[in-house]
């Protein structure tokens, strides 16, 4: 049977995101698994995700680590309490801080593999570093700093 | 007379980037302008630019801060050398590091004005403080090291 993505876990009143939302009809869509401690996501750029002609957006960089590692974060969370994604109360995340470093050009027109593992969960924080890489080699190593959703901030369903 | 944008000044072949290539056509298209010593960005997200409903995803914050800091680095490597920005030889920058510390969460249906200075230009790298706001307030701030590309990585303009 095939693995679920983090993603397709969060209820529809929090799929829109145009990162990770499998809701939202122009995002980016992205699907993160667990393989072993780390987790995984690949990702297809489209031609226009272009900065200079051969090579990938720095921003789409950014995005992709951001919004894997935050749903890295919401599967470590759920882990360390021994719940499946799927259960009450849902453990949401959204970005306190972001770093990205970008070592070598991303080669546009092959798929991009991100893969993160959780550095460091404490209370409503979790930290997590991420690799980006083209064809095995890294082009941009990242760092999320997650935050718990505050609960004010979590749209109730019947309003979406 | 209108003053012209940075991204105005690129030529062609390098007008394609997704954040601010005024030649992509699915892209951001952001214009970035002095403003004295800052640099200021006025940008309009899309309704799909949705992290949660009400607030607009963190990537395209990340973006908007990554291709605003990387034109004010052109600008300012220009400005240095009291040249306009369409004469010989182009300066062109990439992103070397992107840091954002999201503050609070950015409303959604309002403009977004990103604006940076220049903290540092030390030979080719130019170090770019920013802050991201919506009607006046802060939502984000960010910093990028920007690095005057490669000459082998500027395509040839028959290349594209």
């Amino acid at each position: 049977m095939r693995q679920k993505a983090f993603q397709e876990y969060y209820p529809d009143h929090l799929s829109h995101c145009y990162g990770c939302g499998r809701l939202n009809e122009y995002g980016l869509q992205i699907k993160s698994y667990w393989d072993g401690e780390e987790t995984v996501c690949t990702f297809y750029p489209k031609p226009y995700h272009i900065a200079i002609p051969g090579y990938v957006y720095g921003g789409l960089v950014a995005s992709l680590i951001d919004c894997h590692c935050t749903g890295t974060a919401a599967a470590a969370a759920y882990r360390a309490e021994g719940r499946e994604m799927d259960t009450e109360p849902p453990l949401r995340f959204v970005t306190g801080s972001l770093h990205v470093d970008f070592l070598r050009p991303t080669p546009l027109g092959v798929p991009l593999d991100v893969r993160a593992r959780v550095k460091e969960i404490k209370g409503r924080r979790v930290v997590v570093g991420a690799t980006l890489s083209a064809q095995g080699e890294v082009c941009a190593r990242g760092e999320v700093v997650a935050v718990q959703m505050p609960e004010h901030l979590v749209p109730d369903k019947g309003e979406v």
